[in-house]
């Protein structure tokens, strides 16, 4: 029966160092045969029990499924088995220590190699320790590519059989992104994190010297104490609503553009395009942000700062033996600002939660699109006015601008009120009536076609 | 070679509009040769370079995959070239603007057209920008269906090998559905959001006139300030609880229902079933409701009014020279019910995260029920325990009663109270025992098998 | 056409119970023709229309697929059914009410009673809901296995068409795996679960005896209602910090024993393997007990007793007419302590959310790895450094120590401390590099290779 074959199907591994190691535990766990290739079948390291060792050619000829877990730097001792390996698949689960090593990625130079064979690239996105115990939380897919469909199901059965799921990546022409990919380190986060860190820095720097060394060189006050918090608390805001109105400026970029050339024909400037491609990565550290500065928000009322300056008043009030009115405005405004905050970082998680893998999945563009367009900028909006509200009058009062500088949260209103303003723009009837038209292909006549054409790819 | 092959393989795509345009680059990039069908090949706009262009005939000839970039009307056409389709895989890529619009699905209507093709219908979920510059958030899958597996396996590997995960959704029965799906806008939500618009006007009003208005007209009083923080966080909990309670209230009905008919054959009413379907829905919407009440019981302490409220009181009690004393009953009480409140939002957390598609996948049946079962009617009861404790002892005031209506909280309690009533009677030993059997299929021995037996379907 | 043949395709149903006509319904509105094989074809309950019912002989005669919906117990009627089976494919939805109750697993013992039968086991981890309603929440994934390719082929089309997702769990061996998932209730759960209950249960009578009942003895005070938010707050992060200190513990052991025997290759003690399996749930709780902090904390400030004991201090104070001077180390103390709070638990929330299955899913172990570890070891840090400043110098007054018994918040900081300091020394460059090599395969020579090799299984 096909469970007899199965248990008895022979693997052969290429290579018996960790890797080749640690793969075979595994294969031998999962009922397979399995006999290693080596160059020194004599004297190699210890192997999982219930394996064979045999000479590359041998080992080659007794299997139809061979794993090849050496070095790319000694590939070339396959030539010499080329027609042990005629019609064989040959498993590539090699990496390179670093990118752009090698002109052509190791899967189709080995194929190269051995055109014989039927090369298939895969499990190399596996830690060492999955391939030893299975599938774990980052390690649950095994990528494979490969030209030949009959390839690549073998592979994909065995695969199936160690607990892992498959994806196909189509044609061996993928191995070069399936050998990057583990050498990156969250390569889509770079652009974002040093903007980040570019704008904390600048705004930590500006409030320390508006608020500490301002009140130290006017007023003879050390209140350096105010960093850990008070100060903490005026830079996350800022960064992360600056952050945000960046995830929306591209598009309304992008939309300028087109209405300024006539047509959605023309390719956009690269900076725009990769702007446009890190979106994501930038509403999520704003996000992040958002949440620090509700945090540190919160931790207000507990604060020894606060509750010392609060009694002081009260002692002070009674001791002078005045009492100030009730101000409604004052609540007024100060209740809708913290309104707002709330909204606006409630709408704010829910784009969050919206933009996780399972979820985005479960939504069809149309609803994906609703949630991080309209509801994206009806956050912004919010957030924008929950600043607006904060600052209130002060923009009037000249002792606001300490050595001339503007309140920072002046500073971080120009971008978002700019985007919200173009925005509104754009959705005039006419600006959007004509952008529709644009991106429904309509194009201005113009005598520039061939121009055009040659800009498509 | 297969890979040769591959890269060799020619597509041909009917339409040169803007869908045809953007699928077309996308493959060209992909390394497919492409051919396309013009009804004017010698006067269609741009189109990608390295592209022909044929009249339908001869682009049909030519290729064994077709993708059909043409609006539905525009189909007839296809009649005429049934002998160059004829064994041809035809991809229906078409959206309708509105469902319903014709009898049947677009790809159904193409398969009685041209009989002698394999149309499968697939990509039409995409968004055009997903289909020119490949998966995004919620563009990774392609679902397709069609009746024949070796030409629904020729369009999955093209879309393997453009990036996508593809959903096979069985046969070509399955269009209507896939056609739909990009129209609609959070179907299953509808119900959810009507009834939390509803409860949340009703109480913003009921609490509006019972405290603003009340206020005003008794005792000339204007606290209308407390609108944007006090009452909406009167509101909140309030619709949150009701919604919460009206997850499992549908359930308990259900139980009810099939101990009366001591059976579990005959169909819930309509209403019924789509109220149990929305069951998720509700809950979320309850949660984030929730999360705002805990957001906004948090800023309480940071607010001017709360701070100008409490100075007040102390400075009266120095002036009036006299002290309270401190209160170990109303210590307790607030504290449980914060203590409540805060466990109630834990778990409701819980129940929520639990509900993430990915990981109420990783979860067996068993376990996902118990959490959104036992976990979720412990929510149930600590929430309601927080609204009771919350409440205490002011149902016996009078005053508390503003002409002659109950305070809102005790409005909202109602329902949940009636819920898990029913709840603990469902779990006396008979009635659960009973209950049971009738699950395992068990029936009363009744004479009307036969009417039970029409209203199974 | 495919179609028709779809729609017309036969399908056989063994046994008319719960279970039988549950996934028949669902087979009939799914399009399929169903004919159920049954003891007694004439005297069984109500069927879904338009479906036939015969005897075993005529049903298994006229159908290729046939869904085994009875119980193991009564599988021995197969056997004469022996000729009417062979070829055909048989799917065994069984399940056990309990684990381990037969030495092998249904549909293995089945494939013994019908060798000729090709088995598959399928659809046994749905829900008899989820069978006659379709695809819900946990119910998305049908697990099948089975000995031939061409057989699963088989079922996974009916499922697919059913509207549910397919997991190959490989070769009928895989069936006990199947068999047992709907048995266990979170089963990777218990030893953190049960670890949590212990700790808690400590530390929590620990708190209570030397506040509560110290109070009441020493000072003759009930200040029992503080256990509903204080006490209970003491207990939560002392947990917390423990459960995220023993997330790294078992890594930093597995590392010594690494070094001490001077290899990798011989296998760690059961104790530590189990330990390092459930580091992931060990860290959930851990950020759920965190949580519980953060919003236990949150809520001080509007607790009564606080708000009580901070008008009465003021009050003191005007009344002995004396003010308490600003003490800036405290403000700096408090506020650092508060800030690598809120850090430390923004970190926590990033490790929580990277480890939802999807979010892992697109992380390369790399970028997992790198999350976990690093980024977990310096949560860990800022936790524990969070707790030292919440301690500062109250370790040298003798006043805190009650009845000669440490605060609670000193002895939560014992494994944490222990746990970074033997990290930092593994990070120490010579032992660094020593595990390294340890870690890429490199051994120390010494003559007892036959054990090692006895060990690797």
């Amino acid at each position: 029966t096909c469970l007899h074959e199965c248990l008895q199907e022979l693997l052969c591994i290429f290579g018996t160092g960790d890797l080749g190691r640690s793969l075979g535990q595994r294969l031998i766990q999962a009922g397979y045969r399995l006999v290693y290739g080596s160059r020194r079948p004599h004297s190699c390291g210890p192997l999982p029990p219930g394996t064979q060792v045999a000479d590359h050619e041998a080992a080659a000829q007794s299997a139809q499924l061979i794993f090849l877990c050496v070095h790319r730097e000694h590939y070339d001792f396959l030539e010499s088995l080329t027609p042990q390996l005629k019609g064989k698949v040959v498993v590539d689960v090699s990496n390179n220590l670093k990118r752009d090593l090698y002109p052509e990625a190791n899967a189709e130079h080995l194929q190269r190699l051995i055109p014989g064979a039927h090369v298939v690239k895969a499990f190399n996105t596996l830690s060492a320790w999955a391939l030893q115990n299975g599938p774990s939380d980052a390690n649950r897919q095994v990528y494979l590519c490969g030209n030949r469909t009959e390839a690549k199901q073998a592979v994909a059965e065995t695969a199936t059989k160690l607990g892992f799921t498959v994806v196909d990546r189509g044609s061996l022409s993928a191995a070069r992104e399936l050998e990057d990919s583990p050498l990156q380190l969250f390569p889509d986060w770079r652009l974002p994190m040093r903007l980040t860190v570019g704008l904390t820095a600048f705004f930590f720097l500006y409030v320390v010297i508006r608020d500490v060394i301002y009140a130290y060189v006017e007023q003879r006050k050390d209140i350096s104490f105010r960093i850990m918090v008070s100060l903490a608390n005026k830079v996350f805001p800022i960064v992360s609503l600056i952050m945000l109105s960046l995830c929306y400026l591209p598009g309304i970029m992008a939309a300028c553009l087109q209405l300024s050339r006539g047509t959605k024909y023309k390719r956009f400037p690269d900076w725009l395009d990769r702007w446009m491609l890190c979106r994501k990565q930038l509403g999520l550290v704003s996000l992040a942000f958002a949440s620090l500065h509700v945090l540190y928000t919160l931790i207000i009322p507990i604060r020894y700062y606060v509750r010392y300056r609060l009694a002081a008043i009260t002692i002070s009030q009674i001791r002078e033996n005045k009492t100030t009115a009730f101000d409604t405005t004052m609540a007024w405004r100060t209740d809708s600002y913290y309104s707002m905050g709330v909204l606006g970082f409630g709408l704010f998680l829910l784009l969050g939660i919206s933009s996780l893998p399972s979820v985005s999945n479960i939504l069809s563009w149309r609803e994906f699109s609703f949630i991080q367009s309209k509801l994206g900028y009806l956050t912004l909006f919010i957030c924008t006015f929950h600043t607006y509200l904060y600052g209130w009058d002060k923009f009037l009062h000249l002792a606001s601008y300490k050595w001339f500088t503007p309140p920072s949260y002046m500073l971080c209103l120009i971008v978002p009120s700019a985007v919200l303003l173009l925005k509104m723009l754009l959705l005039l009837p006419c600006v959007d009536k004509r952008l529709t038209r644009i991106r429904q292909g309509w194009e201005r006549a113009d005598p520039e076609d061939g121009t055009r054409k040659s800009l498509l790819t």
